[in-house]
């Protein structure tokens, strides 16, 4: 136990082998004593917890090794001259340190730690023979030990534990604030969680901030009798919001970089939807003229090429687009019609109830598989890394839920033409969608990990627990098996539930999940907005709720999520833009509608299709564009490449002079 | 005369001095013998050639003049790995070069010959008095030799002068070369004229060649008879146009890309309309906190004043904006409809033309006077450099234009709603547009050179003349006068007419008039597509046409344009989209208007009404995020003035590790 003593270690990875049966009988070659030495080895240092069935390796690394660590894999981190540079132990000074003085942010130092434990592998000769539990296996030459282990079963988890007194400290500051409403420790939570989860705080607080505008309009709209003016409020109303949203957004995206400029994030505005461009991640992407390497090529050649892999590139994603599109509109549209209908029709509530219970049932499946299914297509596209495919991944998925929410209402508001029903309908959704999504969203990990608990101490005290009853029965005296206490925090974290999304691991974490309630109640209270204005009350106080459980959720409930790289909202940045624009042409239709039912004008079809056309026409327009990016794929590669080539190559000598410099440079700056 | 010898001495640059009438008694002091000693003491190679009226000092650099000044003006230029570095002459191997060959593009060789000449101080400890014409003037230290004979009026005009042997290549391959139709040699225009007239004429390529396909499905539509399909013909030639444009506009932004990347132009894709950002424009811009220097701040402080001063920007933009679209509608619009009227209401064909021609006086008065306003207030606005500046003027200016063009033929279409007499209107004026712009275009600057021609020999020749006739009176033989055959060739460009915008010569150049002209005609077309799909045939003869006789007109006609740096066709790019916006509208309103016509629909006020307020609301939906930019000012100038910080540090180190590691790299490249 090497850093028992120190007091400050703070272990951040978890690894988790099973307890060995046999713990008389240690042999040299056991796998898992293996393990721990090969981390010693790279200078991590390693703390054993023995928990009821399963032995946790704790692992916390000093600064150093993560720096030698960073600059092997040649880490990107901006420099106190604003440029991102090729990360060097040696000039460590050069590089900005995070606002709370550490040199890695949580992000960097886990890719540190994936790349030090996963980088074990065989130096030696010949393959070495390990052994478990009496199975034995050969670990190759140049394999990684931990891969090994864990396609052997034998490592069964890698994660993030929770830092004990972040995870209080943040508990105090941030979880159970409940009087500061909408304001939240953002600075801690991007140390403590990274920038994903930082920026979805962060437009969680924004949004219900702002939405106090809306709530006080619709709640004087509902209070206060305006007498002849009524007629004409809706209209305002509706103005008012439609400018809210396009202002919020906008705003939104200063506030964004704002963050990443004070979290000295350098990102490049240019690059579609504002990830950040890690350095290594281009390194990974296979270009189309690596994958053909070794022949001779000219330069018109090689565009050529990338502009074939690029359009093969849209061809497949708009093939994938249309195959979910399609679906969506063949298998899910009707379903969800008859549901809707079958429900209208129905007399009995019993019936109803029922109905209710089977459809839910069945939309579990089919947004599952839906998941699946588009996991699977985006095998085959060319998207650039994996932030790219999670949000080619959100748009798909989203398409699905989008009609799984709204064609039901939109059913109601077609069919009766009555506010004051389609306004029921919304009332039900609202408090329905809302209180159940809170309740499983916190009851569902609780009840998990109490299950996960209950199993492993039954697990493990089976043999005892027979015994103590054998014994009770015999004795009625003393139990032992009651007494036996929990193990130690880290068994506790691993029983916790992951922060996984509901449709899939491999792209996304529950984040999605979170953002996609936000843009569905989005998309209710706005699409809807001239029919129920008091929505907006009840979404207020809905997320000034909802910030805190989540906050509860992330801090209690789940393990600590793996950090992510995005740097913005992604893909629901233009889901929620899409939103705004259907609110517009719903809203119109609403108030069409409220006009028409006092019997005043008249809608023919043919002004209808007109009209629906213009619409359609004016979704291509501004929707084309985020299509086809404006710079050829080949332009761009060359750019990145060239920048990456040029500062792989001179960044030694740019570093020695920003260390040498650093004096004259301060000077510089406080001139 | 220096380099009389060698043959391919090209001189760049003309200065127009006045001939001195005391030729024989020369003075040491003279100033035009001061400045020409100046020239040569720099190292530009002068020769002095005499006119009729003027002397004309033509100048030609060495690169190696032209490089020494481009590291003293710290031009940043592209390096053969892509990252735009510092000049340094003796790093020169480090640079890329142009497709041509040459080190410099003419845009930058415009601006050394700039820096060279605008350069020479007296350098002395004293004042320097010279001469000229006997009246003594004071050059005083430190001040500009140049800039002192302009504002003396001595020095009448420093212009580019045209190369010979190009421009006659440019006329074989480009002007006269009527059978490419479209294909132009945009390479060799990039080389002669630089960027912004290259990109016009590649635009205007592109946009005849696509349009194409419109005007022959217009010509299809006119000539066969669908039967009962007719009446759908003209809502699937509308859906076509518009996907067509949205299609072209996507594809020009990619071409544009492409050629860029062709010359070797680096620009930033995320700074707003994209132009080429200039190490040099980002200095010479004030920054706020510049302005308040000397007092010590802290970051907080700074970055609220880059708020304050951002949002202080957009307010006055905002303010210019809502001037001039206010003196639109009140001023121009009421104008405009009253013409309309009478010319509607008006019998006699005779006074329908006298009013035609006071109207046609009196809004040539109009523009010019809203373009001088425009001006004034851009004056007011922050813009970052002078191509933001020129944007501004232009979206003002359009606004004007567009109304003036189109108000009419709104008014005919809403009075007549017939589409028989909206096709008459817009024959006429396509027609007469085209017609005479193209003649006013191309026989006014002809028109201006050869009265100036006429003016200046019969100024110089006057004596003479008179002489010659007295002579001829007398001794009716030999004429001498009819013999002087008229200056030389740079005299003759002199004469001819600048490349000049027709709404004020300080922000924009003649590149004005023709966007304007093609953006007029797309809206025309567009606009009003569904009524009279036969405009896309009229467009596309007429701008087969506009390729040659644009190309004419600048090689023959006018001066060499000064280059500029813009890189793309910045502020028509919005205007052209809105123009596909407008027509969307417009052409729906088209197609309710011709069924309606047909007796089958009714279309009430207020349903309008609700209409209208929806399409206000995209607009402003999608218009508002050109008006405030997603990056703040403050982040922006951070990342601007870090990075170029950053490259004027380490760029001499770089430097030298490129021209070090160039072979090695090299191989890295071909590996």
């Amino acid at each position: 136990m090497n850093g028992h003593g120190e007091e400050q270690i703070v272990f951040e990875i978890g690894v988790v082998v099973p307890k060995s049966n046999v713990t008389e009988e240690k042999e040299t070659c056991d796998c898992v004593e293996t393990l721990v030495a090969e981390f010693r080895k790279v200078g991590l240092i390693v703390q054993r917890v023995s928990g009821l069935s399963d032995e946790f390796l704790k692992l916390a690394a000093p600064v150093e090794i993560l720096g030698r660590s960073a600059a092997k894999m040649q880490m990107k981190k901006p420099t106190n001259i604003g440029m991102d540079l090729q990360f060097e132990w040696g000039q460590v000074d050069a590089f900005v340190k995070q606002p709370d003085g550490s040199l890695f942010s949580w992000c960097e130092r886990f890719q540190c730690y994936h790349h030090l434990i996963y980088g074990i592998v065989n130096k030696g000769d010949s393959d070495i023979v390990l052994k478990y539990d009496g199975v034995k296996f050969c670990w190759e030459v140049g394999e990684s030990l931990l891969t090994r282990l864990e396609s052997e079963g034998i490592v069964k988890l890698v994660f993030p534990l929770h830092d004990e007194t972040k995870r209080k400290k943040l508990m105090r500051s941030w979880a159970l604030n409940w009087w500061d409403l909408t304001n939240q420790p953002i600075d801690e939570i991007y140390s403590y969680y990274g920038t994903k989860v930082a920026i979805y705080f962060a437009f969680l607080g924004r949004y219900t901030s702002w939405m106090l505008f809306p709530a006080a309009f619709a709640f004087i709209l509902q209070l206060v009798d305006f007498g002849s003016l009524q007629l004409l409020m809706l209209p305002v109303f509706f103005v008012f919001i439609i400018l809210w949203s396009v202002f919020f957004f906008q705003f939104w995206k200063r506030k964004n970089s704002a963050l990443l400029a004070r979290w000295q994030i350098n990102y490049t505005v240019g690059a579609g939807q504002g990830h950040k461009d890690l350095g290594m991640e281009w390194k990974t992407h296979q270009s189309p003229v690596d994958l053909i390497k070794g022949v001779g090529m000219d330069k018109a050649k090689e565009k050529q090429l990338y502009q074939k892999h690029e359009w093969f590139g849209y061809l497949m994603r708009f093939r994938n687009d249309a195959i979910i599109m399609l679906s969506i509109v063949c298998l899910q549209l009707p379903f969800e019609l008859a549901y809707a209908h079958l429900y209208e029709v129905l007399g009995s509530d019993f019936i109803k109830f029922g109905l209710t219970a089977i459809y839910i049932f069945i939309i579990q499946y089919f947004t599952k598989i839906g998941g699946k299914i588009s996991v699977k297509l985006i095998k085959y596209e060319t998207n650039e890394n994996t932030e790219y495919k999670a949000d080619s991944l959100v748009y798909k998925v989203f398409g699905l839920y989008f009609m799984q929410t709204y064609i039901g209402i939109f059913y109601h508001a077609l069919l009766h033409r009555n506010f004051r029903t389609l306004r029921k309908v919304l009332i039900q959704r609202l408090i329905i969608s809302e209180v159940l999504d809170n309740l499983l969203e916190n009851s569902l990990p609780y009840l998990k990990y109490s299950y996960k608990k209950y199993k492993a101490i039954r697990m493990t005290f089976y043999p005892l627990f027979v015994l103590s009853r054998n014994k009770k029965k015999r004795e009625k005296g003393s139990s032992s098996a009651e007494k036996i206490n929990f193990g130690s925090r880290v068994e506790k974290e691993y029983m916790k539930a992951a922060y996984s999304a509901s449709i899939g691991e491999e792209l996304e974490d529950g984040l999605f999940d979170d953002f996609l309630e936000l843009a569905l109640q989005f998309g209710m209270i706005m699409m809807f907005a001239c029919a129920f204005p008091l929505a907006f009350v009840f979404a207020t106080v809905n997320n000034i709720m909802e910030i805190r459980t989540d906050a509860l959720k992330l801090l209690t409930m789940l393990k600590r999520p793996v950090p992510r790289a995005s740097t913005t909202i992604g893909a629901w940045s233009n889901i929620f833009q899409f939103l705004i624009v259907m609110s517009i042409c719903t809203n119109s239709a609403l108030l069409v509608w409220l006009y028409d039912s006092e019997g005043k004008w008249k809608i023919e079809p043919g002004l209808a299709g007109i009209l629906i056309m213009e619409h359609v026409l004016l979704l291509i327009k501004f929707g084309f564009s985020h299509f086809v990016p404006e710079e050829p794929a080949w332009v761009r590669a060359n750019r990145m490449k060239n920048t990456s080539q040029a500062q792989d190559m001179c960044s030694r000598q740019l570093l020695r002079s920003i260390s040498g410099g650093e004096k004259a440079f301060e000077e510089l700056k406080h001139d």
